[in-house]
């Protein structure tokens, strides 16, 4: 019984080289097992605070370090929370949970096994979800605007994509044939549901975002916004949230323009550094209260060359 | 945060009039929404429990009365315990809940939206569930055998039932088209799911198990074990287990043989009389580790006329 309700997530971690658009990139997964499974969920989050931070305080040890041209970027850039389809919105485990990690990890929602939802409910879901993150005041990952000068179709294919958040996906291990096609699916007496298909699911959406136009924002945001404010605490025993100006979504994000950042970023610091010593105190009673203790999976790009952050 | 860490299960009532083979019964179907929605489930089932044991106390006091004539039984004669498929086999709160609630009540168990798993993914996790509810010697409900002379058919069918548990269930509120026919199904990108189609859900064998084939053994159950146990601690301040012999299963078993039932009834409580005083201090211990604190659907039969328990 003690067992049962102290049991909570574990860190599962696997990488995989890909290569897209010419750049090869390792992408991390971290899957964590176990969350929210237990009768007293109440530690579930813990874990996987601890693991980003780990990470975080990696990179801060080595960034620190000699040997700071040759830093690996192991920080979790990503955390793709999966809520049950199996409910009404979210359950008071998913909003504790991105509450937690909302200022630790850009927090992307998604609706798993959307398979059991007609389009209908997918959409009251949606929008129940989305209502309700806000009305918590959860701060999910921003996507960010597009620039004015990107062609109509790329705004046009921005524009449903951030109109199909929080994304709602099917996934399958197995490989099916439609009308001939082989497609990686579902097979039920009733149909086959196509994980690519547009149609059936948001996939392609969420595999689009993620390792082709919005991969650099995600990485950008990890480093200007989230891992600064753990810099931050680190050097103060305390932090400030920051909220940098969202550089505009371009088409080839995937290209790092770091010096015109970090100048960008020296100029904040000086502002936040007067704000700091009066956030201190603040920082610190909430970072009491966030030690108690929910599933996530957390994924994270590790490119080895990139994201070294020097101040 | 406290109020969502204590949020617990509510209980919703609601009752049906229906007429099945010339039997008028009323249904009373009890809803327990937010059970396990909480970020701490520990008293999720407290209230769930006290509903049936409150349908105990009304009955064992209006059978103490002067007017036992006219029983109202609105004791509950069946929990269907909803298991989310999302996930892999028994959660700790499934288990935590059949065991604190399979001495009140009959325990049905069954897969909810069975319509996000292929066959081979309804057929491992029913097997799962199977393993983990004998590892945890969880006792749900135990079919009666067939009765020997019962024909061919009748074997079969009963065979074929047992083999579907735990049922696996699709639900509904809406009226599609399928080649000209119109069925209570869900409407996919993907296909049609129908209800009351045995290729697709198990929901047309409960709902037969349930108001048709079983009904009467449920009650019997309710009446000579769960009840009895209820009303032995009762009286006593403690109680003993009661596993009385299980009729068999008839076709016809709508029809109510209590003078038998009572007979036997009698002469079995001579015997557990004497085994009560051995158990009572043992039921004390397991009743205050059992204080402590889960959803389940409980459904429960309330026909007016019958189920008078005399001793």
């Amino acid at each position: 019984m003690t067992e049962r309700i102290d049991k909570t997530a574990e860190i599962q971690r696997s990488s995989i080289d890909i290569e897209e658009q010419g750049v090869r990139l390792r992408l991390t997964v971290v899957d964590t097992p176990g969350f929210g499974d237990s009768v007293n969920s109440e530690n579930s989050w813990g874990p996987i605070i601890s693991h980003i931070e780990s990470k975080f305080e990696q990179y801060y040890r080595d960034e620190s370090g000699l040997n700071r041209k040759n830093l690996i970027d192991d920080r979790v850039h990503c955390c793709l929370y999966f809520i049950s389809p199996y409910g009404h919105g979210l359950r008071p485990i998913d909003i504790e949970f991105m509450k937690r990690l909302h200022d630790k990890v850009n927090i992307v929602p998604i609706i798993a096994k959307a398979d059991c939802l007609t389009k209908t409910e997918v959409k009251r879901m949606k929008d129940r979800v989305l209502r309700e993150i806000s009305e918590h005041e959860i701060g999910i990952y921003a996507f960010p605007d597009c620039e004015s000068d990107e062609d109509e179709d790329f705004k046009k294919q921005d524009q449903e994509l951030k109109a199909s958040i929080p994304f709602a996906v099917i996934g399958s291990n197995t490989v099916v044939e439609v009308n001939g096609r082989r497609v990686r699916g579902r097979l039920y007496p009733w149909g086959i549901t196509e994980v690519e298909n547009p149609k059936h699911c948001d996939f392609v959406k969420l595999r689009n975002m993620l390792i082709r136009t919005h991969m650099q924002d995600l990485k950008d945001v990890t480093r200007d916004v989230h891992y600064e404010n753990y810099r931050l605490g680190r050097i103060r025993g305390g932090g400030t949230q920051l909220h940098r100006e969202r550089s505009k979504l371009k088409r080839d994000s995937g290209v790092f323009d770091e010096v015109a950042e970090k100048d960008r970023m020296l100029e904040q610091k000086e502002v936040e550094l007067r704000q700091m010593q009066v956030m201190l105190e603040k920082m610190q009673r909430e970072m009491a209260v966030t030690q108690r203790n929910s599933r996530g999976d957390n994924l994270q790009y590790d490119d080895r060359r990139s994201s070294t952050v020097e101040v």
